[in-house]
């Protein structure tokens, strides 16, 4: 097959999927094409679609097509609770996962100096404007445990306490039915020195 | 997160995917949206490209975007040995994995007749042409070592003795490197009955 031409595309296309490789690029081009060219067809659109018109949320930063997210907009939700996440998919993990009602700011990023990540790139001055505006009582700082998502938790404690707003940090410790012998040395240490009254 | 529209209908998009769960899905989405825009729009154009525009070759049926598919346009590759396959995808492993040099023909399926699958679907007719014009001197058959496949393979193989056609079937038995401990036993002693000269 020397020149398979826009066969040989689509499979080297798919490969830009994470966690894709040459073998499930294969198997997913041929499973389109001999199977589900409609579902095809509307992937194809829908991705172009959501290339062009996903943006991000004038208040919050997160991915959305209109131009104040779902979250922000619903007048439901708290106005004084500000959860801070790393990235868009954190959002939607933390809004299917708990009972959260409060709002949410998406820093795209930690800090990490070496890479060039300041606070300019996570939108830190979009937070202070938001903080300083006095409607915001908490923030929980649900960034990463991570070195970088550590030091960017504290960054921004600092900011919150300069304005008299209570910062929590997401608890860390032994996974739900974890077991203790099968925990790293680091986490297991962490929930030690994090124990609380039973 | 009551209705992230284009966001949820990406995410269900890419579960048409085989192998893809909601959980990728949503990796997969939130990827292409935060790291790779170009990767998502060239996806997108490709797969429409490759949906509209990909058929069936005119000789052997498999998937090609031009009329003849280059392996049966290749004036270099054997016209006397034809190579009998379950699928477009068998083709390109075949190709990729040994030195065959002959022609192919796929069926696009198997005997089934509980699924309604009988020769008509099969190509039966087209193949019959072929063998019927001369030029053919063996045809291998390569269909799935399943009871279905063997049974295609054996329906042919009456076929080829009709036109007084050489017909062989690829080898079965142990895998390279296969450790006979853990083999099943339907191979095992398939390996046993087919046993060859050192």
């Amino acid at each position: 097959m020397q020149n398979q031409g826009l066969l040989k595309d689509l499979i080297q296309s798919l490969c830009c999927l994470p966690g894709v490789g040459p073998k499930s690029a294969q198997r997913m081009a041929f499973h389109l094409l001999q199977r589900n060219r409609a579902g095809g067809r509307q992937l194809s659109d829908i991705l172009s679609q959501a290339m062009n018109n996903i943006g991000y949320c004038r208040d919050c930063r997160t991915l959305t097509e209109v131009e104040v997210c779902d979250v922000c907009a619903n007048q439901l939700r708290d106005n004084d609770v500000l959860c801070i996440v790393e990235s868009a998919a954190d959002v939607w993990v933390i809004d299917q996962a708990t009972s959260f009602k409060g709002k949410y700011f998406v820093l795209h990023g930690r800090l990490s100096p070496l890479d060039g990540i300041g606070p300019d790139q996570l939108g830190i001055d979009k937070l202070e404007q938001r903080l300083s505006a006095g409607a915001i009582k908490e923030i929980i700082l649900a960034t990463n445990s991570t070195i970088e998502g550590q030091a960017t938790a504290h960054f921004i404690g600092e900011i919150a306490a300069k304005f008299n707003i209570r910062a929590t940090r997401i608890a860390h410790g032994i996974p739900m039915g974890g077991e203790l012998e099968f925990i790293d040395s680091g986490t297991l240490s962490h929930a030690f020195n994090g124990r609380r009254e039973f």
